[in-house]
């Protein structure tokens, strides 16, 4: 086990009703805030209505700024840096999906820094600060209710960048599982496969002796593998949706990355596929994973046979090993498929043809690190979108 | 699942040498400390002369207050308030395991409101603040580290009660392994038992649709039992340690309850042995559970079925599902047999004389609630003690 500091102070407010508690937690931090959002759906649901109710309740105005698009764009954050800074706003809250809340983290950092916000996601200096950012969450997904993380499209050049800091944690979510309800069945799968890759993402590690974590992972992979079929079967199954939400916020929170080093190379090329195509996160994930997985295989065979017994309940053959590994991601790829999701480019109507374009900007021509349980250079990224073809 | 809040703001610095950012933690709150802990333990392993040295380092003056017992007391506590009051301290660093950590949040508390400390764990008032409290962890076992929780007893009645409150989340946990290896090994045995008994107080339960908390439930369950022996054949297994010292903090940040409510019975009635025979109360617990086990396995035989065969690895016997329960329960004597732990008050020493007026003291003539999974009154604390004889 690596040494570590684990430090989440989001607080979570779960269950039914709890986006009435939005205006009071607000307060706490604020009485001028940039409310932000994606499309009409929070409108035709009626969680828009509540939201404002509670902000009005408790004292709180706000300016609003919806159009989140999914793959959130870097020229909206920069229209919610400068509605703060007009209008004098110090908190963003986010009701929506990953999107809403990515986008309100980079205006939390774009307006409470100088200069260009986008320099964070390219690495080229450090936020010192940002607003307080809270959250009503309406999709299980991307985790961003209690991460660090905040992944931005740059129109220029379609660049897909995500960005780590403990500035950007929300100092609260609420996840009240009613309000996946009305999710289309595919945008609840990409949430899910979404949830899988992040716990899938930490298992793969070549560091030693993290059992503990170990077990805290394979119980979240295997709740999620679990429920999300009840939700799909269901959509207003309440205690799934429970399970699959409560499960995809433990999984991003940086609890399950603690004392090992993740992998995160798929999602590095998953982000090359979606910046192109614009395709779900979720649903280019669900292509990846399973060829990355059969890239990477030879590298540490002992640790996907026991991904495979104790995630997918595979029977060990320890005289087959290898055998009892693949069985695992055949699995894994046949959970993909029941939940509706393809596993190939070909599934996402996606060619052969810029495979290599990605694979270079992927790598930035060798120069980026992509992966750490297996790193991989500009020609293994390019093999892996073969193998996914 | 129920509805929930979860916020555990508590920084954890996990790892070989975490100890030397004592002071740099403790300067972000204060620079006046009262630095409490136990016998001369921490000054023969040489960590107090560390921690000092970090608080030089960072400008913190402390005065000290050592003498924590085991089962910690309300004298002491009383004469950290009077040093916090007196010097003008106004942050307790505690150096130790659960007890120096209890009595730190309990001069915490006592220092920064007026009135009697012990209403608080009477449950005659509630208090409004504390002092922050930060924390160096030489075993793992109660939790307190990153805990809402204190236990003190009150010398007067010999009254032993626990008390929670976000207010004494510590704002800082430092946990490096190392400081366990000097442990003698009943201690280390005793903390073992100690952090199941949280986790076995969170699975049991009658809320419904808590598939996933019951997982990660099991899988801190499984660490326990797997590192426990680890460290008693090799008390230099820094590998070990730190699995059971991060599942340690984990079966009891509060985390394992979310959606749920335990039971907590078990520790009601060790707390009133160790209260008048001052045992430890790890040994306590290995006495109370398993006749607690099978006083309540009516109550929910499917429950305990589950947790036979994921936590203990027994085959399911589904025309016997009782017998399968047992067989778990079984497997949980052996385990503490195994660590070194009796599972008999005559094992502890203790005879069945003062059962009646335990009994008595725990449920307070029947008007105290003891146990939410199975709620037992005087009659039936007293059976389970019997049962335990």
């Amino acid at each position: 086990m690596d040494n570590f500091t684990f430090h989440n102070p989001t607080k979570i407010l779960f269950g039914r009703g709890m986006e009435n508690e939005v205006g009071a937690e607000t307060a706490r931090y604020s009485h001028r805030v940039l409310l932000h959002f994606g499309g009409g759906s929070i409108k035709k649901s009626g969680l828009y209505d509540r939201v404002v109710a509670s902000l009005k309740k408790a004292g709180v105005e706000w300016v609003e700024l919806g159009g989140v698009k999914p793959n959130p764009r870097l020229g909206l954050v920069h229209e919610g840096v400068r509605l703060c800074r007009e209008r004098g706003l110090d908190f963003v809250l986010a009701v929506g999906g990953g999107s809403a809340i990515d986008s309100a983290k980079g205006v939390a950092m774009g307006a409470a820094n100088n200069g260009e916000v986008w320099d964070f996601y390219a690495r080229k200096r450090k936020p010192t600060r940002a607003l307080p950012v809270g959250t009503v969450l309406t999709i299980p997904a991307t985790g961003s209710e209690a991460s660090t993380a905040s992944v931005v499209t740059n129109e220029d050049g379609w660049i897909k960048r995500g960005f780590n800091s403990e500035l950007i944690y929300p100092k609260f979510s609420v996840l009240n599982p009613e309000l996946a309800f009305t999710l289309p069945p595919f945008q609840a799968a990409c949430g899910a496969a979404d949830i899988l890759s992040h716990l899938m993402e930490r298992y793969f590690t070549n560091t030693r002796n993290v059992a503990f974590v170990d077990r805290l992972l394979e119980a979240t992979m295997k709740t999620v593998i679990a429920q999300a079929p009840k939700v799909l079967a269901k959509p207003t199954d309440y205690d799934a949706w429970a399970e699959l939400m409560w499960a995809g916020t433990i999984a991003h929170n940086n609890l399950l990355n603690t004392g090992r080093l993740g992998d995160w190379g798929s999602h590095d090329i998953e982000h090359e596929i979606s910046a192109i195509y614009d395709v779900a996160h979720g649903a280019g994930l669900a292509v990846v994973l399973p060829a990355w997985t059969k890239h990477v295989l030879d590298h540490d065979v002992d640790r996907f046979v026991q991904w495979a017994v104790r995630v997918w309940d595979v029977e060990l053959d320890i005289f087959d090993r290898e055998a009892t590994a693949r069985a695992g991601i055949a699995r894994l790829e046949a959970f993909f498929h029941s939940i509706g999701l393809g596993t190939t480019l070909a599934a996402l109507k996606i060619g052969a043809d810029r495979i290599d374009e990605m694979a270079r900007k992927c790598t930035e021509g060798d120069t980026r690190v992509v992966g750490h349980f297996v790193k991989l250079d500009t020609a293994q990224v390019a093999k892996i979108l073969r193998l996914a073809a």
